[in-house]
């Protein structure tokens, strides 16, 4: 796959992230090469005046920095961005958006799930969450759970999300799902999606999340 | 544009939520014929047997039927699907991971903040829904604020999203923006999106969201 046009590409991370993660091993199996730049979103480093000012008014991360002065934030935009025209992206029209509903069902039903509970178990402690996201932690745990679930049924009958084959659908989908252990959901229940995430793991891009960091 | 691609294309709806609003004007704009079939989220309509089993185990709408077998959740794919091929959707590399950036802003930024706050307000009152989401409200709110500045700030020197062209971004935004007043927002707060949302209010595909059966 061709790197030509993706000369001069940054990710700005936060490496235990999972939203962060997707971007690493899609660069790896596309062999672009992207330097990281690590904002620690716990000493607030995506949030400074200079952060809003000069990267991203959104205040999050990650961001493709793409050239010396273009700053994509959303991690879907950015896999897609690096991704465009290569396998990972399928060209039927159907297989193609029912690749975009599966990184949007990422963004809307995994990350807010399993993400907030992983970041909220492994670096503040459940027990230490105020009280407006204690009174989210089972209504997070039953649509974590039912977002599994889904999946479960999903992959059932297919080794990928979509159209047989590994997509961006499938970066997107790993990245909170693999350590949904960390967020407190046993992925011994839902068997189809455990042996997804084995499949996914022999990816020749295949790379860690790099979480030492909360260990 | 063409529209022989999408024959016997449905969507599934709820016609007050701005999700299934999305799919009108889109395909009102394309010039695309979709027959509308209504169901009442406040009679549980979409997670009956019936609709967990045979059209989508999300239980949500929109629901773009494709064919007769082909059933795609998220708001964000049906426009993809249907704009396939279209001036909707850039061209352009950059421009069409930036306008995938923003209807994943929507998605994670709009929606869940303007939107919660604008059922709870509309449907249910606000006093009235339990304490797990009014301990959210705050915090929706400032979120809401916040996504309505980042887009304030990008529109202060542009008339449309992405590009300098009316796109997909565009009708995925308008919809819970446009009806921020019912989420206690007031839109005269941020002129340059109160100016864009007149901008396309104009466009030739324009519809009206048809929440009526809340007044």
């Amino acid at each position: 796959m061709s790197t030509a046009h993706v000369n001069r590409t940054s990710s700005y991370q936060y490496q235990p992230s999972g939203n962060s993660y997707k971007i690493r091993p899609a660069a790896a199996i596309l062999n672009i090469k992207i330097s990281l730049k690590e904002y620690d979103l716990l000493k607030g480093e995506s949030r400074t005046p200079h952060f809003l000012s000069n990267i991203s008014a959104n205040g999050s991360v990650p961001i493709l920095q793409i050239g010396s002065d273009t700053f994509l934030p959303e991690s879907g935009a950015a896999l897609y961005y690096l991704a465009t025209g290569s396998a990972l992206i399928p060209t039927d029209r159907l297989h193609h958006a029912e690749m975009l509903r599966w990184i949007f069902f990422e963004q809307y039903q995994i990350e807010p799930n399993l993400g907030s509970l992983r970041f909220w178990s492994r670096v503040m402690g459940l027990e230490n969450v105020d009280e407006a996201k204690k009174s989210q932690v089972e209504s997070k745990r039953q649509a974590g759970e039912t977002a599994l679930g889904i999946m479960e049924q999903h992959l059932a009958s297919r080794p990928y999300f979509v159209g047989e084959k590994f997509s961006l659908a499938d970066v997107a989908l790993y990245a909170y799902t693999h350590v949904c252990g960390q967020a407190g959901f046993d992925l011994s229940q839902w068997p189809s999606v455990k042996a997804w995430c084995e499949r996914v793991a022999q990816q020749p891009g295949y790379v860690l999340i790099h979480d030492e960091v909360w260990a």
